[in-house]
């Protein structure tokens, strides 16, 4: 098949963090598919057709697209941050691996990209600067033993824990579970980084001790980064935002 | 003080990875701070001042780096991967909270870049579509106790572990001892994916089970990431490599 199917990562939403290589991807492709709001990232052209859905249905955008490539268009599937974290990628292959069996002669790529939890790492520090876990706190496609036992595992283990789909209208709840499980061992100034829309204009930033967070200050499109017993802020003057960085070092000194 | 420091992420070894953001900031620098390889990475112009050290003094390289900017320098710290990622960040901001009051005052801003895990995933499929860990195998900063307690912790609850950092010359069991952890409770079958410089001329990306992995197939320059229960291969036909990925869906069926 001469098709191509290609997941490309818009990472967050400004393009001076869209990789030339991904830029590429857009330029070349004859029909973009994806969740409204990034495929109106893509600018428009003569012939490149474009196909947005809603956020709910993976599964059913990523068949479309392989059937699509699989027709010979050049597709490019494009998704926030980097495709391959709790992104579009991993419904791309769960189709293949479940789909019309043609479709494994397809060529099919990913165009990483940088996703939210690096992004915002970035906007404060380096709290990600230790050893780390990025987790869905989604309950939609694994049970919450589940994500309970992952979080209690990581916060036991002393890494950093980073939060993605921490809240919705759909999930209110979870979110303050998993800040009462981290608060059982960790105490209550681990610094805790809210992030929110990084790079576009209705950017939010937090950073609050762990005793003062609460979950309304999170929504969809926020990442949630929970710092290590190591996590540092380091305190400016003038009234300048603190730096947030997980040493290197660990029970060490440098 | 009107310097400034920016740590930045120059990506997987090729230019198509570099943001344009990151490219501004090496543009805007009067001073590029790195490791040679990286430096080597940042092209010449008049007037742009290039400071090449080697590998291994990250403090002396942030604190050279923050005494330039404290004297009006624009300084970029130029780093593989992402910065905030086992990589410079961390180092700068250790530098600051033990250093010189006044490095407190100045402009300290970490450009994000594609780390190597993605880089790697992307190029195999997705086996970071569910949850996982990032670790540094090394033992240099931390007590190998803790690497394994961590690795321990990883494995139990079913993350996919990526590991940075796997081998050296000075650290060359570590990597072993690691995959004899994991083998512990994962199926000889797991795929284990081995990811050298991604991107560049000399790449080399293997996927194997568990079972036949050998330590001697990775380098200093290699990433590391072994599959959850979960993780699964798509074979392909005529010859074509696999795909692998995880899937989001986990204990349930999509």
């Amino acid at each position: 098949m001469t098709g191509l199917l290609t997941v490309v990562g818009l990472g967050p939403g400004n393009p001076r963090f869209l990789t030339p290589s991904a830029s590429e991807a857009l330029a070349s492709a004859t029909d973009i598919v994806g969740y409204g709001p990034y495929v109106d990232r893509v600018p428009e052209r003569p012939g490149l057709r474009r196909h947005a859905s809603d956020n709910r249905v993976e599964l059913d955008r990523a068949r479309f697209s392989l059937d699509l490539a699989a027709k010979g268009a050049r597709v490019a599937v494009v998704s926030g941050g980097d495709p391959g974290v709790f992104a579009m990628a991993a419904a791309v292959f769960e189709a293949v691996d479940n789909g019309d069996p043609a479709w494994r002669s397809l060529d099919i790529r990913v165009e990483p990209g940088i996703t939210a939890m690096l992004a915002a790492a970035a906007r404060v520090g380096a709290p990600l600067g230790g050893d780390f876990c990025a987790m869905s706190l989604s309950d939609n496609l694994k049970q919450w033993e589940v994500v309970e036992a992952r979080l209690r595992a990581a916060v036991a283990a002393d890494f950093v824990v980073a939060l993605y789909n921490p809240i919705s209208s759909a999930r209110p709840w979870q979110l303050g579970a998993a800040f009462k499980i981290v608060a059982e061992t960790r105490g209550p100034g681990t610094p805790v980084i809210l992030a929110r829309a990084v790079g576009r204009p209705d950017e939010g930033i937090r950073i609050l001790p762990l005793a003062e967070v609460e979950t309304a200050m999170a929504d969809m499109s926020t990442i949630v980064i929970i710092g290590a017993t190591t996590t540092r802020l380091i305190e400016r003057p003038d009234g300048e935002e603190s730096y947030v960085y997980t040493p290197r070092f660990y029970g060490m000194r440098p």
